[in-house]
């Protein structure tokens, strides 16, 4: 099964201080982006991939979801979102998305912010959610940018005047890496963006946009240490229809 | 209109060296994946933007094309083309594809091998493209990747243990790039994967497969050298259909 990095306990404190744990949707600078994504959810049946503590589900079920279905793979983190983000029409369950089973079209919406990325049949997933779509629902996930994740050492280089460039290696070399992230060993599947978006086609969906994140001009002069991320892109976030 | 490099004495010399000008099409590593991304071309029509030497032309009347244009910014490339690649079916005709003007529903299949990396307006041509291919046409090309251009400084980064990496920065701003690559100021347009899908997108196309270009196995065993070419992708070939 998928490593469970998030019931590691140092992952899990490490975590629980990252802006996007403490402020919600609100913290993560790609929400923007996701959010323009999504279709008006009100009145939709959705399934959140990896939904942790459940801040998505929460908004969902806010903004008028009939059904929102929260899935992870740790029982700390559902604890944690039933505590905190429960809501009408939300239920949160254990799965592994590493062998996910979803009920066939029974949903208008999968979603997934940060999470597809540590798991290793991203085909399975695909056809999984594609089977528990309806006609013409839509799969909106993030997972970190394989540009981010392909190297052996991915952290920023320096050069002589102090301007910074993000080494790339083992791009076209798919498969686990390993890193030091919250907590030692974390282990993430990288896979190219040519890999993720032809098994999404392969599994029937249309690609309706792609984005590769990286902080608006707004975001930089409200929080100008986010400049620096325009180097590289930090996220792949991608539409696809079934 | 587009910097038209292919000109330049020193530029002109310097392509005419490279293995890909002298082999043609075998020359290329990625001919193969491009190839596999095609229709059989038997009795198409086709239209190849930015077509060089022509060896692509010559390729697609020798498999028995209807009619193929081949279009080209450079005089001195049609020259060429006319004396080296002339064959049935196939003409030759001068164009800026910055400013590109097709005949509409006129075209099965659009090809583009490592020509639109040239060109600022890309939803001009994709948007031209697509009104001139028949329904269910073909958009198939190849570009520099922009993992390759995105750098100001594009070249390998070798390690205190001599393992290389490759530089990205300046990823999320697009635009021009100027390099030196076998003549001085060569004037290339840097988008990112996002911005060249979803502009395909946005002109009506769907994205059937993309393909980011690494060496294959039985190519480094004949050639070494191209193992490094692993470590990031060099190419991004994508097809699409109208």
């Amino acid at each position: 099964m998928t490593q469970n990095i998030y019931d590691d306990p140092a992952f899990f404190a490490g975590y629980a201080q990252l802006r996007r744990s403490r402020d919600g949707l609100d913290g993560a600078a790609e929400w923007p982006v996701l959010r323009g994504l999504l279709p008006p959810v009100r009145g939709l049946r959705l399934v959140d991939l990896g939904c942790g503590y459940g801040w998505f589900c929460r908004w969902a079920s806010d903004a008028g979801a009939l059904r929102v279905l929260g899935l992870d793979v740790s029982e700390r983190m559902l604890e944690r979102a039933r505590a905190a983000n429960s809501g009408l029409g939300i239920a949160y369950e254990r799965a592994d998305l590493e062998h996910l089973s979803l009920p066939e079209a029974s949903f208008d919406l999968a979603y997934s912010s940060l999470a597809l990325h540590y798991i290793a049949d991203f085909q399975g997933v695909a056809r999984c959610v594609h089977a528990s779509l309806v006609e013409a629902g839509r799969f909106v996930f993030s997972i970190e940018h394989p540009i981010y994740m392909a190297s052996r050492a991915p952290d920023w280089v320096m050069d002589g005047s102090g301007r910074a460039s993000w080494p790339v290696d083992g791009y076209c070399r798919e498969g686990p890496r390993t890193t030091d992230w919250l907590a030692a060993g974390v282990r993430k599947q990288h896979r190219t963006i040519a890999s993720t978006l032809n098994t999404l086609i392969a599994a029937g969906f249309v690609i309706r946009q792609v984005h590769e994140f990286g902080p608006s001009e707004d975001q930089i002069a409200a929080l100008p240490e986010l400049e620096l991320e325009r180097e590289r892109p930090m996220f792949l976030i991608v539409s696809a229809e079934r």
